[in-house]
């Protein structure tokens, strides 16, 4: 897949199904399409992927996880007893609900994270938390129903409620992450409008793609503000235990059990290819959630669950955490230092405490979804900031990954990037 | 989770609710819900899959494949030199369609079911052809459109269209499958209540749950009135290779590439446990299903993927399941055995010619969901009639599966299930 041919992500419904009549591609299916599926966009960041596979290419574009440091040898000695001593389980079928052996060490991830109240019996495994994501979407939303989210947030949480037909609205964010105010009028405003408002959606610590935080402050009051307006909270939190210094901030969840539905995920702490998340779920919508997810997979793999059970149970994965956050700290400092150096006045960005993202400004009025191109030619790629919004505004933001790419190409790749933006600005009248 | 607590299944969304209020479980979120929530409900299936694990019960409910003749040592060592060599592959995100290696050897799969021209670039790779259907509806159906289906079909699929709120029609059988006049007359009747037929879902080889085959000399007639009436063809072929005797017959898929929407199964020929399916799309639907895959799970798991891969590429699976054939065909020789042995008169059942099921039917006006829990006294379990067509009418067949449990066991289970029968025809003064 070229990148030309990715770039129907910036189309709306309406033109994308303009585009299908002009190139062909309407077809005596055509009709049979549900609307949701005019509402189903290609992922910025799937994009992307497919072109960083090209060598050269220094990737700044996509948030995966370090994973040299799994001690691979101890992992194919584990996974092949697991085979071998417990193969016909782990081959079969399993439970809708996970193992109960995952759903206790979830409770023990989630204890490491602040929240030392959940019962395994309260808890879903699920095809990572993007599966989470889009069960709770559909359990909760009917077309037309707003969630609420950061401004800016998960592409791939906005297209899993965008295959929902959801109104998605982005609140604004500061420094300290959400800002309250801003969450009251935006609320109020919709109500007035007559719309039906479900959930706030949230990523808050070291949000995706900014970087940014939630502050401590703050989290009782956005939990507080929900609850009045009875809008329940998904709580995505992928990167909690990825904080450089000192513990992380509690969830949202940790004190508020019932306004909260808590999405967690094996694939920052362990490894994404086991495919596995879990979601913590307030008692009152438990049923509701695990039916949903039953009637979208079965159950999950009870070989990955079993893999990532033995390695919460036999590995020491705290001390591996402890590794990544002091590597993921020295990546994000070398990037922090390569903006300084490399990027013109004009340009600022944000000073993550965790994480794997720096978000990046550009002066108002400047693009970056066209830079992506020149940047590929320079040998490196970024997200465009569009991506992380709903709709198909322009942006002159864009999302820069430190966390799979060494020091050295961190700097290598902010350096062939610094180039294309300062020739933006330069166009734009700006530097 | 004991039985009683998990016979929602039977309600109506409505009744759920009244239900949900009357014994508190109505709660300040509930308002929150989307419509499609209430039509979300419990897999009769799946309830029994909890009830089965009970010690000293012979479950003839679950269609589990037997796994037991896996070279589990051998298993073992491949994957442990997939992570060993591949690991940091195999335990990163991968590509949103799935592994080009997985996608080239489903097309040997289906190859030997009779398709001859899949391509690899027309294949995603589902979590499980659960997921396919998931994802299949979620791309053709607005809430209240048609999907058609066989009388009985697949609970699991049941579960997940009507959780898109689909108007699923079921539409009638013989022995040899959908009946052709059957079918045009629905599609008439419906288009002329104004109704939007998008699907017919079909599970041509070894219907789950009824164990018929779809006759070669209907197969054509079947696809060309779809064509005539413009709707897809969703085929779920799990079994197809599962044949007790001569070759598979050639799926709907193999003569009309434009027609049918394919789903292959990787967990009755390898292992439930990866969670892993296909389905290969005509190609002017694919960009369409794959945005929707994506957007459900961003990635199939790369670990079982390669796992998957090894096994067909370096293990004699075709060996395999010629000995599964064989296994299977006994045991269903067997349970047809004890039916003839032990069922009192007015009781008939099917003779599939392979799968894993065989479909009974007790005198009308019997009811057997009611029966299930005397079976479960009476050391056995069944799964009830009324689960494999939409709603909630009383059902007088019952499903009995013969894949995971040895002749010996069937034999025992149907002369455990026999007095259950024989006191219900007797209180239905049918015999």
């Amino acid at each position: 897949m070229t990148f030309e041919e990715t770039t129907g992500s910036v189309l709306t419904p309406e033109a994308q199904v303009a585009l299908d009549r002009a190139t062909g591609s309407a077809h005596r299916h055509h009709d049979l399409l549900s609307s949701r599926a005019f509402h189903i966009k290609q992922s910025a960041v799937r994009d992307v992927f497919d072109i960083s596979i090209q060598p050269g290419l220094v990737s700044l574009a996509g948030g995966s996880p370090y994973l040299q440091e799994l001690p691979l040898d101890e992992l194919a000695d584990a996974t092949a007893s697991i085979i071998r001593n417990q193969g016909l389980a782990a081959l079969q079928y399993g439970p809708g609900q996970g193992l109960a052996e995952l759903r206790e060490l979830a409770c023990d991830v989630m204890a490491a994270e602040g929240i030392l109240d959940a019962d395994p019996a309260d808890i879903v495994i699920t095809t990572g938390s993007q599966s989470g994501q889009d069960v709770a979407a559909k359990v909760f939303c009917n077309p037309g129903d707003v969630v609420l989210c950061e401004d800016p947030t998960y592409v791939g949480a906005l297209n899993t409620f965008e295959s929902y037909e959801v109104d998605i609205q982005p609140v604004s964010m500061d420094s300290e992450g959400l800002i309250p105010e801003a969450l009251r009028e935006r609320i109020s405003a919709l109500r007035a409008a007559g719309k039906t408002i479900k959930m706030l959606y949230t990523i808050p610590s070291f949000n995706n793609p900014s970087g940014i935080t939630l502050s401590s402050a703050r989290r009782d009051e956005i939990v507080q503000i929900c609850r009045e307006n009875n809008i329940l909270i998904l709580e995505d939190n992928p990167y909690g235990l990825l904080r450089f210094d000192g513990e992380p901030l509690a969830p949202l969840r940790a004190s508020h059990p019932e306004d909260v539905l808590y999405l967690g995920s094996f694939s920052k702490i362990f490894a994404p290819g086991m495919r596995l998340g879990w979601a913590l779920v307030p008692r009152h919508l438990f049923r509701r959630f695990y039916l949903a997810c039953e009637a979208v997979v079965l159950c999950p793999s009870p070989l990955t669950q079993m893999i990532t059970a033995a390695y919460l149970r036999d590995f020491d994965w705290m001390s591996r955490i402890r590794d990544s956050r002091r590597l993921y700290a020295g990546r994000c400092a070398a990037m922090l230092a390569a903006l300084q150096d490399e990027m013109p006045d004009g340009v600022s960005w944000t000073v993550p405490d965790g994480g794997f993202f720096v978000w990046v400004t550009l002066p108002e009025g400047i693009d970056t979804y066209p830079l992506l191109a020149e940047a590929i030619e320079a040998g490196t790629v970024f997200i465009p900031g569009t991506a992380f919004t709903p709709g198909d505004e322009p942006s002159s933001r864009l999302r820069l990954a430190f966390s799979a790419v060494s020091e050295e190409d961190i700097a290598e790749g902010v350096r062939r990037l610094a180039p294309v933006i300062r020739r933006a600005l330069a166009a734009a009248g700006a530097s």
